[in-house]
């Protein structure tokens, strides 16, 4: 008999987030569960990692039987710290959200909770973030719930290729309209940034970050067309940053002494 | 007449690191630098941005008749606001760093100096992350300034991609030793994450991160090979992060409803 699957729960949006509570129930009848997770909300933290302060663990019973700890560091200090000080080893997967809000195209940059598994994927940890395009605390997660299982599912049902990676998107919309799972690629898109500028009651300025979304890509293959026509978008990640064909461009065009 | 290039100098380790000053000293022949640094170290921050707080820029006069600007945030933040509120547009290239220590391989995703430089690549502005392996404060940065000039007027001088992206790191080695700039990939390498378990005074426990590099990489193409063998590394960095090959192979194999 194959042994239970140990998979590593985490997030970005903090312990106390429905996103959380509900990829734990997605994924509970898949095998043993243990939550690490920030004690506070950690988004746009990206591939943050604490080191000039040290991190505290502290164990939490909110998961009806569920081993669960908060960290008190960023999403990737929590896959970390699991790996060395709570499993004392890899887990047969690592499973990050359910985000509330998009990670798709460049927002998987800034997005704690993609990093979160992009740092277990690093470690060999076969890894999945899931992002639900509902930022209420009250949304329903019926459909992510189920793509949750879904795809970990799978995962784990398939071998990989090590250090494989998922970005997985889901949109909000009514079960009639929506459509299912469709692989992609991450679109290019960017944010137009423009800050808020403010006067605290001393007359000196500050600046809230706002922006605008904007894709310039086209393609009927990318995370973002998937998400505007009705389906959940997955993206199979690396993290080899190197822009090969630059490198080739230049391999000729560049001389250094 | 080509007008004179704006150069956005930018880092991690903060405005009063000397990393930054011998940067700016490195590009200042080179046209109009405005700086816009964090305030405080920034190290390991990765891509992270101020979301839950609202930021602040504070005009500085300590490079000698360069406008200098510090803000409470993120590097990623300060490139932001320095395009928003400070520059009002794109400068013509953005330099980050010299990182007092090594973002060679894997540590690109946890760098705030290469954060900073993606997010000016992402907007758009041809851009370039120095790092010099070399931690002690009253480091020798003759090599480093003389790679950092070369590199950015290289650039300048070159009809270059959209959202091109260089990682460079400098070996730390006498003059005689050093054998000039490589072109390279990015090594698969990782670290061996330990956590240093501590007891406060109240006796619970606390962690600090600690690790060991490890490359995996025996290649004499990457930029780890180039720093051990006498060279600066030198890669060009892109950030679609998509796994077009696990893409393609699960195309067939993964079918969803």
């Amino acid at each position: 008999m194959k042994k239970e699957n140990l998979i590593l729960v985490t997030n970005d949006d903090g312990i106390t987030a429905p996103g959380i509570r509900n990829l734990i129930e997605a994924v509970r009848p898949l095998g043993k569960v243990v939550v690490v997770a920030p004690d506070s909300p950690q988004s746009g933290k990206g591939h943050a990692i604490t080191l000039g302060s040290p991190l505290r663990l502290n164990q939490v019973d909110i998961f009806d039987g569920i081993e669960a700890w908060t960290c008190s560091g960023t999403p990737v200090d929590c896959v970390k710290l699991a790996r060395d000080k709570i499993l004392g080893g890899r887990p047969d997967i690592c499973v990050s959200g359910i985000n509330h809000g998009a990670n798709h195209s460049i927002n998987i940059i800034y997005s704690g909770t993609m990093s979160a598994a992009m740092e277990a994927a690093i470690e060999g940890i076969p890894s999945v973030g899931f992002s639900f395009l509902n930022f209420d605390y009250d949304a329903d997660f019926s459909i992510p719930r189920q793509v949750a299982r879904e795809v970990t599912q799978k995962m784990l049902e398939t071998t990989l290729p090590p250090h494989s990676l998922f970005n997985v998107n889901i949109p909000d919309l009514p079960a009639a309209e929506y459509k299912g799972i469709r692989l992609a690629r991450q679109a290019n898109a960017k944010w137009k940034e423009e800050f808020d500028e403010r006067r605290d009651p001393n007359g000196k300025k500050y600046y809230w970050l706002t922006g605008e979304f904007s894709n310039q890509d086209f393609g009927s293959d990318t995370d973002v067309w998937a998400l505007e026509n009705g389906y959940t978008s997955l993206v199979p990640v690396q993290f080899d940053l190197t822009d090969y064909r630059l490198k080739e461009k230049l391999q000729n065009e560049w001389q250094f002494q």
